[in-house]
């Protein structure tokens, strides 16, 4: 009976642990290669379950996530093409909230917004931009939130780390990524690795 | 009197605040453009006060960096061009410490690295390489430290932003940027600046 309760709670608190997935908009094939990998490797490897290229299909980037997360292991997706309009219609229609990343919103640090999204309990779209964003995406019909990773110029993909890490609350540094063929064991000095093919 | 008390005690305080530059190593001028101006920007943004472009001098992103720099306002420097091994040795000969970033080290969520660090109340410098790094880096000639954001392969551009976010405890989020010609208002929805010029 315990053991009962014990799983009823912990299936509970699974169903409350809000999702995040995360949308890349505006990624130019060329210019955009190395960033936008990052982007997305930042999102796996910090609790996000996946990852949407939005408007664009980049094969290479593509392999590159799906490479990383056969060796590392975890569950990840990765879609791309899906325009950014209806991603964020499908992702509201099931009820989750979105959340845009930008310089011009409200501060994580000196305002209570990330409290508001947290309390909401309910799956996250984070959108990262690569270049000027339409003005669209500060809209009501868009964002739920416009969160800034303070109100200086940098990138988003520390805006990302950031944002995850505190929504996270650093749990995510932590998580066990299932399934995985590579290891890194931590160490004060050098590398060690398990490697299992 | 209590006011001298109070401000010696001040004094006192901003002497203890540890200063922190970015090294970056391996950068290669084509490929690694864009990620070293986000890293170099993100350093700026964070809380860092100044970056090394080590081994390599690339213009492009000096004049990227250093523009944003005078718009934005703050103090910060951009040098270019110091072998690592210079650089290394003259800030451990003023009396620095050296934390290397690497998916291999210490992880600053499940050690107490992050304390140790602080504790010394030394200047830090942080490396972060764009490639394979010497195997050098790891030895105690060279790193002090050597800390992983998570043991998951992502961006050195994250975990530099995850790492001066949680040593500056957040106040770099909210820190003002003296003599700035723009200024962003955060805000809920929409876009709003103050440009002086």
């Amino acid at each position: 009976m315990e053991n009962l309760k014990k799983s009823t709670r912990s299936n509970r608190e699974e169903r409350n642990v809000q999702k995040i997935v995360v949308l890349r908009w505006g990624h130019r094939p060329q210019r955009d290669a190395r960033l936008t990998t990052h982007v997305a490797l930042v999102a796996r490897a910090l609790g996000a379950s996946g990852f949407l290229l939005s408007d664009t299909v980049d094969e290479k980037i593509r392999k590159t996530v799906e490479q990383v997360a056969r060796n590392w292991g975890g569950k990840f997706f990765f879609k791309r093409g899906t325009p950014w309009k209806s991603a964020v219609r499908e992702w509201k229609a099931k009820g989750g909230i979105v959340v845009h990343l930008t310089v011009y919103g409200e501060n994580i640090q000196t305002s209570n917004v990330l409290d508001r999204i947290k309390n909401l309990r309910k799956d996250v779209l984070v959108m990262v931009g690569s270049q000027k964003v339409p003005k669209d995406f500060f809209s009501k019909d868009v964002s739920d939130f416009n969160v800034s990773i303070g109100s200086q110029p940098h990138s988003e993909c520390a805006a990302l780390a950031i944002f995850l890490d505190r929504f996270f609350e650093g749990k995510e540094l932590v998580k066990e990524f299932k399934k995985a063929k590579i290891k890194v064991v931590p160490q004060e000095r050098g590398k060690k690795t398990i490697v299992e093919c």
